[in-house]
């Protein structure tokens, strides 16, 4: 089956393999080199941008729907996919939306979203379009064009979400070298929170989270003073992430 | 139409009203006097206990309808639901599970559940069951029995999502009465969290949080020096809970 026909199918009975008014949506943050990116589909008819999102199989879970369709879109694999809210308003679909020629669709009737979201290194992954869109692309959070229904406001809350999560969850692991430097590690937080941290408060803030370890190295090669490398004890980050930074009261 | 043959018609037609395939559950905990309880309903048919739910109408919100759902099964109205995860597991409804007399009912289908949860002083509501169950009442948190499907497990995980949000975000307001002690307000944390906490470190950790007003009056009656009374700053608790208590980097 070529790929218009492929298209044309699924629209007309992809609801014979898919649950009715379910739908998934994955909002993937990048990181790379001090800049916060969110990975975005370009759909081959019309042209429009939106997440990458699809369908929840009869007996497939929702987390598993969510892996396989970012895998299916993008390429992209092996990424801890984390749901975060769902979206239940019955005028969510009334914005900007996908066109789509199948008038008697089941894919014009009203979608239940379930987003994810993901915070990677960008630069690991590579993205690829699949048969149904034509480009799949890094876009900068502060350029994002106007998406399809609410995908813009996912985003949104999905940031919001994230950058919440900075105050009593660790962040980091994955997304920086092994090694690192303080700098290093508060232009993450600046770079997620879109806004200017005080060096010495954050230095201090996080060397009291206990989740830090200073190795005897410093990373040579600059200008400056050699600043010190530091990593993350797995152990006490692991556990800053399912209990909290604060340890409860 | 009398409540059985309501009952039957809801089985065998309630998918024209309602979204096949999605379902909503509502965790209710309650405070009051050192315990913590949950919210629980008892079938007519089969007697099973379980979380008080139900289905989304076709142009009806999700958030809506967990306000509808909540108020029609129990009289419950004017509580602030959160909606706090999706419960996707397609085995999800393998266990103990809901008699239903109609073999061709769409209820036998699969359901996605999405979850809410509120905490509310429970001697200040009236659970009230409706034609579907024969019984509302709380139960205490530590002797919840086996209920239908999963909902063992969704209590389990907004419990757990309550206690993490004790780490960053303010809790006591409509609780409490407007004027409390220290003891008080420890008290009610030890409830949710059920461990005991450290009277001077409580207080301490407390009162840096700057959520606080401590009155001039003092508590009167009991048989120790007097207590302070403290209120809720409603301004800063505010702020806290949209933003976090440790108010960001």
């Amino acid at each position: 089956m070529d790929a218009d026909k492929q298209l044309q199918d699924f629209f007309l009975r992809g609801d014979q393999i898919y649950m009715p008014h379910l739908s998934v949506d994955c909002v993937i943050f990048g990181f790379h080199d001090n800049h916060l990116k969110v990975l975005l589909l370009k759909w081959k008819k019309g042209g429009q941008w939106c997440l990458p999102g699809g369908f929840v199989k009869y007996a497939e879970s929702v987390d598993d729907s969510a892996v396989r369709i970012l895998k299916e879109r993008t390429g992209i694999d092996n990424i801890f996919l984390q749901q975060f809210h769902t979206f239940g308003d019955p005028k969510r679909e009334k914005g900007k939306s996908l066109k789509v020629a199948e008038k008697k669709s089941w894919i014009h009737k009203r979608f239940v979203s379930v987003g994810y979201y993901a915070l990677v290194e960008y630069s690991k992954v590579n993205p690829q379009p699949d048969i149904m869109s034509i480009e799949c692309r890094w876009w900068d959070i502060n350029t994002v064009p106007t998406l399809i229904y609410d995908h813009n406001k996912m985003i949104e809350k999905a940031l919001q979400i994230l950058r919440l999560d900075l105050n009593d969850h660790p962040l980091g692991y994955n997304l920086l070298p092994e090694k690192f430097t303080m700098p290093e590690l508060q232009r993450l937080y600046e770079t997620i929170l879109d806004e200017e941290l005080d060096r010495r408060n954050f230095q201090k803030r996080m060397l009291g989270l206990g989740i830090l370890e200073r190795l005897k190295e410093r990373k040579t090669g600059g200008a400056h003073k050699a600043p010190y490398l530091y990593r993350f004890d797995k152990k006490k980050y692991d556990k800053a992430m399912k209990q909290g930074l604060s340890g409860g009261w």
